[in-house]
C-alpha cells in the first residue's frame, strides 16, 4: 500500500511524506518563539521539539538526544546516518494515515503541526566553513570560452580534480533575504584605471549545496566510498556574483569580494535518504580518476532545477533556465573525499556548494554570464530585457524530484536585489 | 616613573607590563580545568576569571560583563575598544609594583597568577571566517618572478586593491600542534599525468593575522578611517603551504587543499593598544589608492619577525629569515576596509592574515619558496640542507617589538611536520 500522509498534501506540493526535509523555524506569534527544528509536510511544519517532548520519538538514538531542542540542526547532523534513518522512519510512520499516535491526538496536532504561513524560516545550520566547487563541465566550458576563447576553455587540472575555493560563511543568508547590490572595484579595459562603485554586472548562480554530517578529525581523510555517510542532505543555493568585481580581483587567488556580499540557501534540507530513489548514474569521466576519487558507485540525482526572474516593477516572473543536478561531472562524494584527502577537517553543518549547475543546452545554463554570454546578448523577460540583474529584480530558484504521484522538492530559494549604498 | 610589574619580568621576556597579550588557557592539574582567558606577564599567566570574580575589574564595562568567564575571547572582542582600554588600564594598574590590591593578596595571587609551564594554551578565539591577504610587495614580486618570469611579476590589480582569498577556518590550530604532511595531487610537467601522494614541496609562510573585534552587519561597510576600532590585536601565523598541490589546483579559483591541511597561530594576541607605541609609517603606495582605501594615517608596526627551523634529528635550530611587519604594502586597516566595502560582514574573532611577510633582502624572505627560489638552491641548516620541509622539521616563528628596556612580544608560533598517512 502506498505511503500516504494524514495531513493534506496537494498534488503539486514539494513536501510529500516521501520527502520530509528538515529546517529551523520560529513560530511567529506562537507560544514558543525560539528557533526549533521542524520538517515540512504539505502546507505544514511539524515541530520536532514538541514531538520529542511528547515522547513520540521512540528509537534509541533520537529519544536519548536533545538534538531537536536546539536552535539549529548541527547536533542532529553530528549524530550521523543511523540517527537520521531512525528519525525519518519515526516521522514517516507518525505522519502516515495508518498511524493514530499523532493523527488522533488533537492537542498535540494543534501544538506541533503549524501552518507554514505562520512560521518564519531561519538558517537551518550554523555553518563553520563553506566551500564552493566548480563541478559542472558545461559551466566550466562556457566560462572558459567567454574569458579565454574556444581553443582550450577548460584548464587541464579540471578533469583530474574537483576544483573548489573557500567561500565566505558569514554572509550566507536564508531565502527571502534582500541582497544589497555590492560596491567594489571594476576594470573595464587594460588601459584605464579601475573604477569604484555599485557592481554593473550582478548575476545569480544556480547551485545546490551538500550539508555535511559528522565530518572528520584533522588529518583523517574520508574515503570516497564512505563519503555518502557524511552528507546529510542538500539545499538549493544562489551564489550571487558580481562579475565585474570578480573579473578584476580573482587573479591569482580566486574569487573574493565578487562573491562574499551574500549567498542564499533554501530553508529546507532534503535528506540524501529522501533523494535516494532519484539517484542516477553520474556522467562518465573523461580521464580515469586517481584511485582516491574512483568510487564504486558514481551517483548523481535527477533533480529538476529552474530559475525564474521577477523583474523590477512586474508582477509576473519568467523562467530563464531549466537545468538538472544530474548534469554535474564531479559527484558530491568525490567532492567530499577530495576536500578531506589532504587531512582537512569537515565539521557538522559545513556547506559544500556544487558550483553553477549548467546543462548542455543554452536554455539550461545556470547564470546570466552564460545565458547572455557576458552581456553580449539580451534575455527577454516579458516587457523588458536583461543582460545582468537590475535593482528590484527577484531571482527564484526551485528544485524538485518527480516521484510516482508525489514530489520530493526543495521549495524555493529566492532573493531580491536592492540598491547599493549611496 | 617607569611602569614596572611586581611580578618578575626577565629582560628578554616578551611579556612586559607594557604588553599584556590575551590568550585562553587550561590549568593542567589545577582546581579549575575549563578553558579561561588570561594575560601573559613575565613567566606567568594571570587568570582573568579569578580577577573578575574577586571584583578587581572596577570599570563599568568589564565589571558588568561575563566576558572573562568564557572559553574563548569572542565576547570580550565583541565589546569593542572602550572595554579593551578599560581592561588594559585595570590590568596594568593591578600588576604594577605601586599597586597593592593583587600584589599583597597572597591567596588571590596564588590562585590567579599561574606559572606558564603549568598551563596549556588553547585557541584563544572561535574563528568564524579566516581570510588571507597577499599584502607584501616583496613576496608578490618574488612569487611572480619565480612562476612567470621577471618582466611583469606582479599583476596590475595588486597595486589597486589588497588581494585576498578565503581560507579554511576549521584547520586553524594552536602553536605546538603537529602538522601532518598533506597528501594530494601534484603535476610535475605539462606532458605527464598528475600524481597522488605526500606533498613533495611542503613550506611554511611567515605571516601575522589581525583579530577582528566588533565587526559589522551584512551590507554595512566599515570606513577605512574607523577600521582600527575593529581590530583587537594580532597574532603570529604560519600558513603552511604544499607548493606542489597549490601549483596544480589554484587556477582559476585560488589556493584550496594546498593550504587547508593546517594553519598555526600563536596563543597570545598582542593588542593594537600595546602595539601603538611601535607604530611607523606604511610604505608609500605606488598608485594613489581609490578613495575608500585612502586613509588619513597609514600605519604599520615595527615588529621584528624571525623564523627558525629545527631540522629533524638535530637539537639546534637555525634562523632562516629575519623580516619585519613594517614591510607590508597594504595596511591592516586597508585590508579590513576593503574586505567590507562590498557589504561583507565580519564577526568577532574573524582572522585576517597578512599574507607572507617578506622583506626586501634575500635573508628576509618569508617562505622557503622564496628562500630556495622554488627549490633551485639549498638552504644550509648546520650539518644539513633544505629545499623544502622534511618530516621531523620544526618551524618556529617569533615576533617582538623592542621598547626602551622592555619587550612587547608575541612569543612563538611553532609546529613540527610529521609523516603523511600511509
Amino acid at each position: 500500500m502506498a505511503l500516504k500522509a494524514f495531513v493534506e498534501v496537494k498534488p503539486d506540493s514539494h513536501f510529500s511524506i516521501h520527502n520530509l526535509p528538515y529546517g529551523v523555524f520560529k513560530h511567529v506569534g506562537g507560544a514558543i518563539t525560539t528557533p526549533r527544528p521542524g520538517v515540512a509536510i504539505g502546507d505544514y511544519v511539524l515541530d520536532l521539539s514538541s514531538i520529542h517532548s511528547a515522547g513520540l520519538f521512540d528509537g534509541p538514538l533520537i529519544s536519548n538526544s536533545d538534538c531537536f531542542h536546539q536552535p539549529n540542526l548541527n547536533k542532529f547532523l553530528e549524530l550521523g546516518r543511523p540517527a537520521w534513518k531512525e528519525a525519518r522512519a519515526t516521522l514517516q510512520k507518525l505522519l502516515s494515515s495508518a498511524e493514530p499516535a499523532l493523527q488522533n491526538n488533537a492537542s498535540l496536532r494543534q501544538k506541533a503541526l503549524l501552518p507554514m504561513d505562520e512560521v518564519e524560516m531561519l538558517l537551518p545550520i550554523a555553518i563553520g566553513d563553506y566551500t564552493d566547487f566548480f563541478s559542472s563541465l558545461h559551466h566550466a566550458k562556457n566560462c572558459g570560452t567567454i574569458f579565454r576563447g574556444p581553443e582550450n576553455p577548460v584548464n587541464p587540472n579540471w578533469f583530474h580534480l574537483p576544483i573548489a575555493y573557500h567561500g565566505r560563511a558569514s554572509s550566507i543568508v536564508i531565502s527571502g533575504t534582500d541582497i544589497i547590490r555590492p560596491r567594489g572595484q571594476g576594470h573595464p579595459s587594460a588601459n584605464s584605471p579601475p573604477y569604484f562603485g555599485p557592481s554593473r554586472k550582478l548575476d545569480f548562480e544556480l547551485e545546490m549545496a551538500a550539508v555535511v554530517g559528522p565530518g572528520n578529525e584533522l588529518g583523517k581523510p574520508i574515503d570516497v566510498n564512505e563519503a555518502a555517510d557524511h552528507i546529510f542532505g542538500a539545499v538549493l543555493m544562489n551564489d550571487w556574483s558580481a562579475r565585474d568585481i570578480q573579473a578584476w580581483e580573482y587573479v591569482p587567488l580566486g574569487p573574493f569580494l565578487g562573491k562574499s556580499f551574500g549567498t542564499t540557501i533554501s530553508p529546507w534540507i532534503v535528506t540524501l535518504d529522501a533523494l535516494e530513489q532519484f539517484a542516477c548514474d553520474a556522467p562518465n569521466q573523461i580521464h580515469l580518476p586517481l584511485p582516491y576519487l574512483a568510487e564504486k558507485v558514481s551517483k548523481n540525482y535527477d533533480i529538476s532545477l529552474e530559475v525564474r526572474i521577477k523583474p523590477a516593477g512586474q508582477e509576473e516572473s519568467f523562467t530563464v533556465t531549466r537545468s538538472n543536478f544530474k548534469h554535474l561531472y564531479w559527484t558530491l562524494t568525490q567532492q567530499l573525499a577530495h576536500h578531506t584527502v589532504n587531512g582537512c577537517n569537515l565539521r557538522p553543518g559545513d556547506l559544500l556548494g556544487t558550483g553553477t549547475i549548467s546543462g548542455p543546452e543554452p536554455d539550461s545554463y545556470g547564470c546570466l554570464l552564460e545565458l547572455t554570454w557576458n552581456g553580449t546578448k539580451e534575455l527577454s523577460l516579458g516587457k523588458t530585457t536583461r543582460k545582468f540583474l537590475e535593482d528590484g529584480d527577484e531571482v527564484i530558484i526551485s528544485g524538485c524530484c518527480k516521484g510516482n504521484g508525489y514530489n520530493v522538492g526543495f521549495g524555493t530559494c529566492s532573493g531580491k536585489i536592492i540598491p547599493s549604498l549611496p
